[in-house]
């Protein structure tokens, strides 16, 4: 008899671990053992699990029934714990063709100037190609819009603040927008179109309309984090480091967007601020937790959005809403002044229409304030020249087929189509890979992300009124407090041979490939909108190709590919080894090449540069 | 209300604490809320807080009473968790005077090699003073003795079987050993008498008998870490990274020395192996968890021992039984080897007879094995030149006055008053300081020791049948395995608190010093021998000056100055800033030049190079 009672897996030595395509390590599907929880079920669920006896109990089974004892609380490893997703230099595995590095001590708009060096020329992006049936109004539009004298940024502003009124007022609220200030957006567009008139923009962001998740701090906006009482308790002083250095590039700050409370969730269902619809079918979700960031942008209504990535909260709205989705490397962008909801896992995303203006955007946030001194030593950032996709050889795309094809079967065949496409146009090569213990990997990045939300929101939520949470908040807090300090530490260990095991995929290629989420959105049922919804099984689906790029602190980026019947949009995602960011903009700039002139227009769009 | 109902301590923002004498800062004196339970007693308690209801109460009541709710549960903090004690090469506050750095890629007895030319002669050592009444036999004794014929190796194994066997079987068991094996010992002593015959001793350190604490891998010896089952589900196949390096260099490796159960306590009492007896008084503990490797070195078995150092195992016994303790930099020494009782606080430390023999162990393991690659970046070590302390000016050692006197009143003045010696002989100051936080960061590091021990040993302990671990073990285990995940990263940030605080101070002043113990060794009662004792009363005056050399990686080093009028030894502390080691090894020589002449014989004394 022991100590526990359970046993946990044994987890063989790494050296031991096959990881070609005929390797014996199985592929454990995520059975997620969790009902569908709406309405008032999850009130009294959420009652259930803050009780004192019960609570407990129900907890330790769902927590067994969905294999955390197993793979994490009683497993058996040789790995001591890794905390941080960080790599030494020696790991940077740089094969960054077509590349050019930035110069360190550059200005945030000095950065996006050199950025634009890598550009193909306006005339010859594919979003003006006239064979396109539809495209969203590119950063480059706008500039060339407000330079050219054919509108001004106040303009756009007053248009701007016109549809996003529109959109709460219409038959569906669309809810995009936790807070967004007319005066404050009509004042920045003034200056800048002053600033135009003058000839002398900043850059070429310069009013153009971006939005901001509301978990990063942007003046004069308080910080919500999706909650109704966070801004109280943590009351927003300053702009974030990525919101500055936006604001010292001249751009529109036109908002704080929604999301899903406190970010514990993939829907962007959120009871106080409404559930954020998708643009390609309002009745259906935009995913989460970036739900806004990337209705927005879909919508038409900003070209770029910020986001926050701690399990995807990025990369599942873009695919979902059929934007582009960029995660860069763990510590490339600041974290200062984002809601401290984790430690170790997330980090500042950018939502964008078109590869082009991720890269932009990324131009402008990745580095720090030199008065912020949080991150050290990393790799000088690199950008990618965008100008000619066919001159990157020999790139090797890792795919490992039973998890490549475990999502529905429209995105299964709709990626392996795009995935084909990609490979035989510029003669690159798919490698099969077996990714091992992809699934402890899951449920271990949550072991980490719950144990740190409840320890970095701690203070806040013993001050609180439980009933200002809402109720599916309140079900995830109650499983995020459960984790004892052994599975926190076990969960490290699992970083740690996932870090080393995906280092020796990219030893065999250069990047990983998958779909982005293994299903589209899903519709919102009526049941969802007061007291929220509880829906694992969804969420495990959303989340399944995520973890890699928080839990591992690897860069990624998702870019549609097509749509499923019912035309919600299918995202292809891209994993890089750290510090790969400039051969992940090419890969997604050229599969954005082969894939624009199919991109579909939203039931809901907006035209900000419309004439007349 | 809020979700838990307890408040805990606001932090104040770094910045705002003062470290001056005058400091608002208040010292807090542990107040430990447990009374000392021995005999039948501790297998009671230990059941209860093994039992499904009562245990996990009775321990919430423990922790609360105990501060660890307020400091650390539910305290508030502006950082950010610091997982590991690792510096940047900035922070090394760098004063090394006469000190020479090592070239890399030395061989452990070319280090040795280094080291010996940094020691005065022979001659001039104090301890071959001949006002001095008393002393241990060095290294180079041993060496002198060896080269010279007046003995051989194969003469001082014979001569220390039969020792080690007389204090086992004299009135009073001393239990000094887990293993020590006749044969294997003998095999190297003929090797060693060889190679001195040959005249090609591989060392100083040829034909040395040194000890090596049972939680530190040496062959051919299982690993117990003082406990009946770890060696059967944990099999020793190799010698430890330390151990290999010392037998390079020629040494006697003669047994694996007792220890406190698992390391998870102070008094070196072991129910399974006995409790090891303090060379001063045999009715006295020697301390822990190293307590063998101290006691061996006090009673002159061997000049030094190997101990491991998680929350001062080494510096406490080595103070309580009158003799040096020196615990490097985290990760100065490879902890390849070393059973895992946790990751982020505990380092192979040395026990002495001398300071010149802790410096030339230091040389012999200090760095790592080729194929070790688990420790990167770290300054060069350095080796301080010990032939003239009066060289080093201008040295500054800050005391803190309440921390300073929170001990024995006999510690108090004896501390007090070789200071007071130092620093007028040296012309050396002492600077006032407050260090903040002291009892918060106690109770951290022991959240984060019992946390990682937890997780370390959790597939052990599922294993076993807890009738195989003593009592006190099992009460120390139940506690250890209560922490949440919320409270390890809480420990952390903390951590990070201290860390910066620290590295303040030693702006202030190049090292901090302070009694090493608030106790000096109890006397070992009947009761405690069968089931253990819990005397957390005791320990947490032992530990009272311990915390920063664990929690926060810190070198530290303690030496003799004295004794109590019992008789017993009483240890100073200097703590120094991160790759300290040569400043610190020249304070301790410093001191021990100016207190060796009154340093006493012990109750048990063998010499083992007494001719005839």
């Amino acid at each position: 008899m022991g100590f526990f009672g359970t046993r946990g897996r044994v987890y063989k030595p790494i050296e031991e671990i096959d990881l070609s395509p005929d390797s014996k390590e199985t592929y454990l599907r995520a059975n997620v053992k969790a009902p569908r929880l709406a309405g008032l079920v999850v009130k009294i669920f959420a009652w259930i699990l803050e009780s004192w006896i019960l609570g407990p109990i129900v907890i330790y089974i769902l927590k067994r029934d969905n294999l955390i004892h197993k793979l994490i609380s009683f497993a058996e490893f040789e790995e001591p714990p890794v905390f941080l997703p960080k790599y030494s230099s020696e790991d940077a595995v740089l094969k960054e063709q077509e590349s050019q590095c930035v110069e360190p001590d550059l200005s945030p708009s000095e950065q996006v100037q050199q950025a634009m060096h890598c550009l193909p020329l306006g005339q010859e992006t594919v979003l003006s190609d006239p064979a396109s049936n539809f495209h969203r109004w590119t950063i480059q539009d706008y500039s060339r819009a407000y330079s050219s004298g054919i509108t001004t940024p106040l303009k756009v502003a007053e248009r701007f603040i016109a549809m996003v009124k529109e959109s709460t007022t219409g038959s569906v609220e669309m809810s995009f927008f936790i807070n967004h200030y007319v005066e404050d957006i009509l004042r920045q567009a003034t200056e800048s179109t002053l600033r135009y008139e003058r000839g002398k923009p900043i850059s070429v962001l310069d009013g153009v309309p971006i939005a901001v998740k509301d978990e990063i701090d942007c003046m004069p906006y308080p910080t919500t984090g999706g909650t109704k009482w966070l801004h109280r308790l943590r009351p927003c002083e300053d702009d974030a480091c990525c919101v500055s250095r936006l604001r010292s590039c001249g751009a529109l700050l036109v908002g704080k967007t929604n999301m899903h409370e406190l970010g514990a969730g993939t829907s962007g269902i959120n009871p106080h601020y409404g559930a954020t619809r998708n643009p390609y079918d309002t009745g259906k979700v935009a995913g989460g937790s970036s739900s806004g960031s990337a209705a927005v942008v879909s919508a038409g209504l900003c070209p770029v959005a910020l986001g926050v990535d701690g399990g995807g909260s990025v990369r599942m709205p873009a695919a979902l809403c059929g934007v582009v989705g960029f995660k860069p490397t763990f510590g490339r962008i600041s974290h200062s002044g984002v809601v401290p909801l984790n430690w170790t896992v997330g980090m500042v995303g950018i939502l964008a229409g078109t590869v082009e203006d991720a890269f932009i955007a990324y131009a402008a946030i990745s580095g720090h304030l030199p008065s912020d001194q949080s991150i050290s030593l990393m790799p000088r950032v690199s950008f990618p020249v965008l100008k000619s996709t066919s001159s990157i050889s020999n790139l090797k795309l890792a795919k490992y087929g039973e998890w490549f094809n475990d999502c529905s079967d429209e995105i299964r065949s709709c990626c392996k189509e795009a995935l084909d496409r990609l490979c035989e146009h510029y003669a690159w090569k798919t490698v099969e890979v077996t990714v091992p213990e992809i699934e402890a990997m899951r449920l271990a990045h949550y072991t980490t992300i719950a144990s740190e939300c409840t320890a970095a929101l701690g203070p806040y939520l013993e001050k609180l009124n439980i009933a200002e949470l809402g109720c599916d908040a309140r079900v995830g807090l109650s499983i995020y407090r459960s984790f004892s300090s052994k599975e926190y530490l076990n969960a490290q260990r699992l970083r740690n041979r996932q870090m080393q095991l995906h280092m020796e995929i990219f030893k065999r290629a250069d990047v990983i490939v998958t779909p982005t989420t293994g299903a589209t959105a899903y519709p919102i049922q009526n049941d969802a909108l007061k007291y929220g919804e509880l829906d694992y099984i969804n969420g495990a689906a959303y989340v399944r190709f995520q973890i890699a790029g928080n839990f591992l602190g690897l860069p990624a980026v998702t870019i549609p590919v097509g749509y499923d019947k019912s035309g919600m949009p299918i995202g292809l995602q891209f994993i890089g080894p750290p510090w790969s960011e400039a051969t992940l903009l090419h890969l997604a700039f050229a599969m954005q090449c082969l894939c624009a002139k199919s991109y579909r227009k939203p039931m809901v769009f907006y035209d900000l540069l419309k004439q007349g």
